[in-house]
């Protein structure tokens, strides 16, 4: 037995896959934001940044960093402990009612981050409820398909965003099991919403529990920022919200929010929640500043969508595969690991433009893809640059453009199908 | 199917077994530690922590809030992305490398918290390795009671710090087979210290690898804070090397350090560490900045071990039940849930002393206790007020003294059995 050996050649599989990972090592700048100095031994370069979470720039908000730097100041760098341990901070109180408020909930509760708010809230409801059925999106993140893994409890995956299939499943169950519907309102890779609404009506119907992630939505859509069921003014028909810190809020963390009696019982019973160290005060602070910023400002989430769309216009008529989304995020398909690799490693080192090649087991094969995301800050001058960029690197290596491919992409369809995603690594 | 039902019968049964959890908001103040704020209904009074794991008040050091606030202002206040997704920033990358060093590995790998690092890292390791034979410490924290379960592997827990237990089980699955030891270097809730150097030996003898968490020694043990590995000179015979950014190096994060292959594989496998934000610049740059000083700094820990054992002199010398320990940590029995939750009211209201009660399922039940952690700022005058607050909490409650139970306690014994743990929350 020579472990090293093993380890090795799981290593050596991915390098075969094409599929090997090389983090870039990339140093923000406050102030040029979405420009960066992207680092590689020991030199370093300025880059733009095309692929960001920070999706409304907020991580570098001057309020955010005031936050964040006064409450270390003041409290210090840590929490010190885990939240039952004298790591139970002031301003994580404060920030959970401020999630709690946001949603229109009556309790939040804050997680080390979004993968584990939802791998420990899953797991427990679903522990908790005698035999619980749970009906699972296709499409879920990776987090939650590990919430429904480890909560041992039989689930269903009902086809992506199908309303007749998700209530044939619930028929089937019917109404007195206990079912817990999971899904998100935007699936990240593919930028499509789910029928929040009619989900809903269905879980109504046949007495589901419901629980959304709206991780990338928080902060992007709605009236106060709360999501697509701000938005829509569905935040009341959802039993749990779950959402994250670390995209538009621009920091670090992830929450759920739901009535008290939900929230207490993941709060008493949850490993990943109990026996952790608790967010610093700092980081919560900077978190509360961002959502009350964005309860009340409109211009990010305006100056988002009009960058967004903008892009989408420019590199649909340029004739780039231009996946269709009803969201702030834009995909161009490629279709190829080796090329995808190669088209991201182009944009980078011969125009600047940092893009990460998006590949399986984020996205099924066959479906490896760029996925843009602009912000308030990618204005139209770099959007030019980018169309050019992506012009230049779709000629050099060959890769398929719209016309060559489907001449009549509209964006109300849809390009591919998709059946397995882990989005978002 | 009433839903609320459920989850408010969970809460109720928590109360009736007197371990509902109630936490306490706490607001530490930079320059006070370890005094604090406590609010409750709008009011504030100040407080006395006995039970921070910001063990050597890291967490409040002026270079490491320095550099948590410079990087925040200069790099903001998020990552912006996983790892893989334009998250990967250089401070983190700065840190891992820092890690390395700290432990004389070739690499290092941070995580969202030491949860997390212990769950991703066991149970990818023991999914990659075929047929793996998983040997746990009965002691094991929850997060690696975690990682083992979600691994799928076979496992055989062997009895707490038992060499011929753990040799036997070695020998009976063969030196082909492949085999994880899993355990930790200190027991926090115990306070004792693993036979490092023998298990070492034993996992040498049936080439098992070896896994141990050093989450409550790193920064406190050893000529350069490498924990008890690093006091022992046996950091060069483990595999891997868990530990916390999150107590003694006042901050938040988990992290693993070991071979190139070891960490590429994780990096490459574990959908705990793909799937998730990577930590922000600035919290980085605090870990890095507290791991460096206390690289070259003793006195901090010099002083942690003076008022560690002044502290258990004095309670010993004063009667009260102080359970036998080889570290900083200074548990004291009270053996019944109730009186426990009693005794840390009372400190609380009547001392403006904060301990929080231990109870079942952090210990076994019937060795409720509280876990006092001196640190460097607890000096004389705080340890004589904590002897004449716990005097009189033990008299007005009529909890057992030592002399009552057992009159010749001396430190090197263990006064009770301990077959169960999830230690830490």
């Amino acid at each position: 037995m020579n472990y090293n050996h093993f380890f090795q050649d799981a290593i050596e599989q991915l390098h075969d896959e094409k599929r090997y990972r090389v983090f870039a090592d990339i140093e923000r700048v406050t102030g040029t934001f979405p420009r960066a100095l992207m680092h590689n031994n020991g030199a370093s370069r300025e880059i733009t940044i095309w692929c960001s979470n920070d999706y409304l720039g907020m991580g570098h908000h001057k309020d955010v960093i005031a936050a964040l730097c006064e409450t270390a100041q003041k409290t210090g760098a840590g929490a010190g402990g885990t939240r039952n341990i004298s790591g139970n901070n002031h301003h994580l109180v404060q920030l959970e009612a401020e999630l709690a408020d946001l949603h229109g909930k009556e309790a939040g509760l804050v997680f080390s981050s979004g993968f584990v708010s939802n791998e420990a809230t899953i797991s427990t409801i679903a522990r908790l409820l005698p035999d619980c059925l749970i009906l699972s999106d296709e499409l879920n993140h990776a987090s939650m398909i590990e919430g429904v893994r480890r909560s041992g409890a039989e689930k269903k995956i009902f086809r992506h965003n199908d309303l007749s299939h998700l209530e044939s499943l619930l028929q089937a169950a019917g109404a007195e099991r206990a079912k817990l519907i999971v899904f998100e309102s935007i699936y990240s890779m593919d930028g499509d919403i789910a029928p929040i609404g009619e989900i809903a009506g269905l879980a109504e119907k046949y007495n589901a529990l419901t629980y959304i992630d709206e991780v990338h939505a928080v902060g992007m859509y709605g009236p106060r920022g709360g999501g697509i069921t701000d938005r829509d003014t569905l935040s009341h028909r959802m039993d749990i919200i779950e959402g994250t810190l670390g995209k538009a809020f621009g920091g670090m963390g992830g929450y759920i929010t739901g009535s008290q009696a939900i929230i207490d019982a993941v709060r008493s019973y949850a490993p990943g929640f109990i026996f952790t160290t608790a967010l610093p005060p700092s980081v919560a602070a900077a978190a509360t500043a961002a959502i009350r910023h964005l309860k009340n400002s409109q211009s990010e989430r305006g100056l988002q969508q009009r960058n967004a769309q903008r892009t989408k216009d420019v590199l649909v008529k340029a004739g780039l595969p231009v996946m269709p989304t009803q969201t702030h995020i834009v995909p161009i398909l490629v279709g190829d690991p080796d090329l995808c690799k190669q088209a991201t490693d182009r944009l980078l080192e011969k125009h600047g433009i940092y893009i990460q090649p998006i590949n399986y087991p984020t996205v099924p094969r066959g479906t490896e893809r760029l996925r843009i995301t602009p912000t308030p800050f990618h204005g139209d001058l770099l959007i030019d640059e980018l169309r050019e960029a992506l012009l230049e690197t779709w000629q050099a290596l060959g890769i398929a453009f719209t016309e060559a491919k489907k001449p009549a992409v509209v964006e109300t369809t849809r390009i591919i199908p998709l059946t397995v995603s882990k989005a978002g690594g």
